[in-house]
């Protein structure tokens, strides 16, 4: 415990332990937590509040930025701490439960959750308890590795919790832009108009008067678990540069294309390798989450800036950024997830949005949330977001999975609606790519099963929009069947043998 | 013919009949036409067209602002003279013809199309024909009952021919706010604020090289069908008077609640009139189309100001409103449609939207265009725009209809979804209003079924819910039986033999 961390007077009586902290909590609080896909989460408080919960009866609404590390999620879950859940999650504990209907999730657009909590949408948020590098002679924080809606919980909470991490270094100062709407009716535009732009401060404010309490931890952050690019992935990451490569081409873009944003996972990782390897230059990234992909663009000078709400990275890539922090600095910013994902900066800056789908269906709809239709995966997440108001919304998948490709990721209907076909450009598997553009949804059918599906799946598809066809409508159905690739899936394990009995 | 409606020399030479204009049309031309909800549209050049393909094998892409008035839109799709129509109709000739899949419709959310226009992500578009009141000294044009995309189109089209209607009076000038955006990667921030906010020109830029001719009508707009309130639309504008009441009482609103979007329509007019007769002052909107319930607000004080794309009235308010034209000119405003759907001003404002439904369901997810899946209605128009960054996003339907209540409006599952359960604050229909805000996919069942369903299938519906949630899953399902009161009443021709099949 170091005293350079605090330098504000008024705070030094407040430290106390993780384990005061998590008694500070009373049952069903609604507790807004830092953290933002593993990056700057409670790694003390929230951990000591679920070991609390072993031998006792409470339980809280959690809300966060987006995912936690560690086992938090996992060890709140399991021992009954959580009432109700929000925004994201995507812990496979807490899955569990909140698929059996134990803790109830409620699945936000990101950008959205802090103007909810500000029009009081939601309840009253009780207690922060946010991560910090350190606190200046004022009494704010400069936050860590993610901002998420760490600003608006200070701003809203009747009390803060700070846990001051000293595993990042004192000049994780600078990197992070700071803005907070004013109330209605009296907002103003976010004056952001190009990703490298600074409009805000570089802490987050902080009323001393609502801080009950301060932590100390030494821990870093989980690392992002990065898989190398395989056949299918690099399939995907080529089809999408040679689709960016003809979009130059056409004279749409020019070869530092629009301002990228990346979801999470080994299929993005593999597109932005892909970049890597294309004729682009002087690229930029106005995203959620700035990945080991992310650094190494910017470490080969493809990449002249990257703005995000948080620093995901493995623990190779996290020691050497702590380490070489000053050479990024003027590189990278880190926004509040209400501004990282704003809609009004999305459509301005023109993004082109890379976000992975569970399924999608033949018409262009996107299912990026439900296995099923019924169990919920992870969360929406900022895909909505971006898809919604983008330049150019790109969702990408594998054509087909499992053994014996059992399950087609392209089906006649998806089994629940994230991204409606208004919102989706550009549908890729490692099959190929369907540029949907203008085409009403007969077209999109055609070109996608033609681009997109597995071929062991191809006939199937065919015979059944040409069967949809006869009866006609703009959008070709046979209700009946709509979901027959699924429930073969739930009773034989296959979505094949529903095909071919399709086809008698 | 007055030469007062063109005040610059250059064109004198231009005016042509509206049969000569039509004859300038090559096949396969893009078109971009102005009109939008009716209002404003070409009246003599696009029904001429539609005369020459009687005799003459000749077709176009047409894109508008939104729905045509008069038989236009019948006409052209009867006589083969529509290869793809976008961004939104409204005519019973033309959906015939796109459900049947030869017309090729693409249904865009109205505030993209300019954009998409803008980004070449449509073909380049070879003719404008715009509504003008008059053409001023510089060759520019007065717009008349509605912007649309009117500005773009003229920025973007090869050619233009404007279509100066001398039933619009002289003094129609002062109520546009045109604003084009700046091109990637220099756009600015849309600097709209509030409502009655002015920031651009009052008129559309035209560059006279482009204007190959000029025909004159002398035509008022096809009159809006104005459907007095009926029990349930007047119910469900109770629920909605009761629910803005309540929202004011716990300090989340005051009496001027939030700007208003309200879509077309008699349940829109229901609850616009419950406005008229609640607590509530200083109303102001920011919509798409101001109807004869927004003068009516207006004019009994209630509502200080109006923003939209077009003015959409009945024959009496047309005639009442352009000849004491001066009396509404500080309250109203007519934008283009990019802006006044522009997903930076709606978050911004903060508004009220308040759309019409198809269908929903037990889980807030929204069908605002298929019938029964498959068949076209209108098109999504800007409920998209408005519901994805609303400060409360509503939609309203009847909870059955037909005979006997033979079609339920509240489902198991929607059979297409254009606004997802993320996008949906609050569901209405007579029998109650459901708030969603925060809730969980298995308490919004819960309530919307409570709340909105019919008596004659709330048990249905309990039934499909509890055995689905044997199943689990954080929105339970039974995939099979998803669609089963639709294929119940396309077999039957009622949703309710099903609901007591299942039952059984």
């Amino acid at each position: 415990m170091t005293e350079n961390r605090i330098l504000f007077q008024g705070y030094h009586s407040k430290i106390i332990s993780a384990k005061e902290a998590a008694n500070l909590i009373t049952d069903k609080m609604t507790v807004g937590s830092s953290g933002f896909t593993k990056a700057g989460d409670s790694k003390a408080v929230l951990p000591a509040f679920a070991k609390r919960a072993e031998t006792e009866s409470i339980g809280i609404t959690l809300i966060t930025g987006a995912s936690l590390g560690f086992t938090t999620d996992n060890d709140l879950a399991k021992n009954n701490a959580l009432y109700r859940r929000m925004p994201f999650q995507a812990d496979a504990g807490l899955r569990g439960k909140i698929n059996e209907g134990d803790i109830y999730f409620t699945d936000q657009h990101l950008s959205e959750t802090s103007e909810l909590l500000e029009n009081k949408h939601l309840p009253q948020l009780d207690l922060a308890i946010i991560e910090a590098a350190y606190i200046d002679e004022n009494g704010n924080i400069i936050p860590t590795t993610s901002v998420g809606n760490s600003a608006s919980f200070a701003k809203i909470a009747s009390k803060i919790i700070i846990e001051i991490n000293e595993s990042i270094p004192l000049n994780f100062k600078g990197i992070h832009d700071i803005i907070l709407h004013e109330s209605y009716p009296n907002r103003q535009p976010v004056n952001i108009t190009k990703p490298d732009a600074r409009t805000g401060q570089d802490f987050i404010t902080i009323d001393p008067e609502k801080v009950i309490g301060i932590v100390y931890t030494n821990l870093s952050d989980s690392a992002a678990m990065v898989t190398a690019p395989d056949a299918k992935t690099s399939a995907i990451g080529k089809h999408l540069v040679d689709f960016f490569e003809s979009e130059i081409e056409a004279g749409r873009m020019t070869p530092s294309l629009m301002p990228l944003q990346v979801g999470i996972g080994k299929v993005a990782n593999a597109v932005m390798s892909g970049l890597a390897k294309g004729n682009f230059e002087n690229l930029t990234m106005y995203s959620e989450v700035l990945q080991d992909s992310t650094f190494e663009l910017i470490d080969s000078g493809k990449m002249t800036f990257a703005s995000a709400s948080s620093i995901t990275v493995s623990e190779a890539y996290y020691k050497h950024l702590l380490a070489n922090f000053e050479q990024y600095k003027d590189k990278i910013i880190l926004r509040p997830q209400n501004i990282s994902n704003s809609p009004e900066v999305i459509r301005r800056l023109g993004i082109i949005a890379i976000n992975t789908a569970i399924e999608f269906d033949i018409y262009g709809n996107v299912n990026s949330t439900h296995i099923s239709g019924t169990k919920m995966m992870n969360g929406i997440g900022g895909s909505g977001d971006f898809a919604r108001n983008a330049y150019l919304s790109i969702f990408v998948t594998q054509s087909a999975s499992k053994e014996f490709n059992a399950i087609s990721h392209v089906l006649p209907m998806v089994s629940h609606v994230d991204h409606t076909e208004h919102d989706v450009d550009i549908l890729v598997t490692e099959q190929g790519l369907a540029d949907l553009r203008g085409l009403a949804p007969r077209e999109r059918a055609k070109l996608i099963i033609e681009k997109c599906a597995h071929p062991e799946y191809k006939e199937a598809l065919i015979d059944y929009f040409n069967r949809a066809c006869i009866r006609g409508g703009h959008t070709p159905h046979i209700l009946e069947e709509a979901f027959s690739f699924h429930t073969s899936y739930n009773e034989t394990g296959t979505m094949k043998q529903n095909c071919l009995v399709n086809l008698l």
